[in-house]
């Protein structure tokens, strides 16, 4: 098993003291996704939940629509690689290619391409709202032994129904999806809830997976709320306490 | 000229109160980058200091290694492409291809073609550290009128040389880079500030402009350290109010 985090000997300085002392680092590992048999990319990543980060991902990149199509997922001995064998040759799409090294944005063609999420009655309090990003702080495990870390969960009405951590925020939403798609959960409408900032990219994904609500503790940027209100998703940044904003659609919130 | 936020109408929850206000988000641009002709990729960005993003990609990106092979650089009146013209035909790299849609970062092919930075007798008291990072969230402008953007600083021993802000940190380690080059600045050691975790990619691109000393205000991960450690680079963390780690290269810290 490969951990999320590992210790490493630092010099800790504090108020004109300093100690030696093992202090705990995420770990980032790069992971390389083969599909078909040929490499297509690799994830830097948290080496952990990495089916679902696979299997999200392509789902979240429109290369497949559902598990049928996934004939094997397999993640190597040594954690860096996961092997996903699909029922059809598909060929290595060129749009994601064109944006790395930035903040791994995608070209809008891409974005055009997203249907809008329908009205679907869900309308919160802004206590159940604040009460979600609490269970969010409460159930993130590997930050507290390590920090350095994004949490994302999946959440109904009822909610919080599972998170995850990964040292990149987008990562996260690809877990989400992967994970839907494998444990075949049928949550809607479904919550958002993350510690990352939300990007253009992080509102696409949400919205891939159909996402009414993305609930952020941090903020939105100018083109995820533009993408959110053509979108239909409630945009909610600045979670945390006893406060937030509403950026897009408000209807599902009672304000 | 493009604003690097603006306003947006949302509405405020807090303690209880809902009121309906304008807002600074921060913008986040996508930004295409043509190098000879050819669109090469999509940054997604802040649309400020787009040439230094540019010409400092490429420089980190090891397509160029000083403006003596940049014929020219233009950022197109909408601030959505930058145009840049280089002394020879260049192939569009394939390995920065290969990493996108996760947090952006690269193969280890690359990783493995960086220098070590040589010794160079720097030393820096807690307290001169502490002031840096001071210095760099006073200079922040843009986090103060829309939050959700990052800011780095080149230092020298003598205080702040310049800060950039961008929606996403990579961008402004590869703005400082060309930052340097066009002005011709001669900073040696330099030491680099910033307000974002340092991933390896962080750590990549610091190494490749020469970083003596990398501080940042928040965590690094496991593969930044192993590589700082590896490329003589002095990695501290969680520099903020009366307190830091070092995690790679204590000899440039009087400790």
């Amino acid at each position: 098993m490969v951990e999320a985090y590992h210790t490493s000997l630092i010099h800790k300085y504090q108020h004109g003291e300093t100690a030696q002392t093992e202090d705990g680092v995420i770990v980032e590992q790069s992971v390389s996704l083969t599909v078909n048999g040929q490499v297509w990319l690799t994830f830097m990543c948290s080496p952990v939940d990495l089916e679902a980060l696979a299997v999200g991902f392509l789902y979240n990149e429109k290369i497949i629509s559902s598990m049928r199509e996934v004939l094997d997922v397999r993640v190597c001995e040594h954690f860096d690689n996961v092997d996903i064998w699909l029922d059809r040759s598909v060929d290595e799409p060129r749009n994601w290619r064109r944006t790395s090294g930035c903040t791994g944005g995608y070209t809008t063609a891409v974005l055009d391409e997203i249907e809008p999420v329908p009205p679907d009655g869900l309308v919160l309090s802004p206590d159940h709202i604040l009460g979600l990003i609490r269970s969010l702080f409460e159930a993130q495990d590997i930050y507290r032994k390590s920090g350095g870390v994004h949490s994302s969960a999946l959440a109904s009405t009822d909610g919080l129904i599972f998170q995850l951590e990964d040292v990149g925020r987008h990562n996260t939403l690809d877990k989400i999806a992967g994970r839907i798609l494998i444990e075949g959960l049928q949550v809607d409408p479904k919550i958002i809830l993350t510690t990352g900032r939300i990007s253009s990219e992080m509102l696409q994904k949400a919205a891939r997976f159909r996402a009414s609500v993305l609930i952020s503790r941090t903020s939105p940027t100018s083109m995820s709320v533009d993408l959110a209100r053509r979108l239909g998703i409630t945009l909610i940044g600045y979670a945390r306490g006893h406060r937030f904003n509403v950026y897009a659609h408000p209807e599902r919130v009672t304000l």
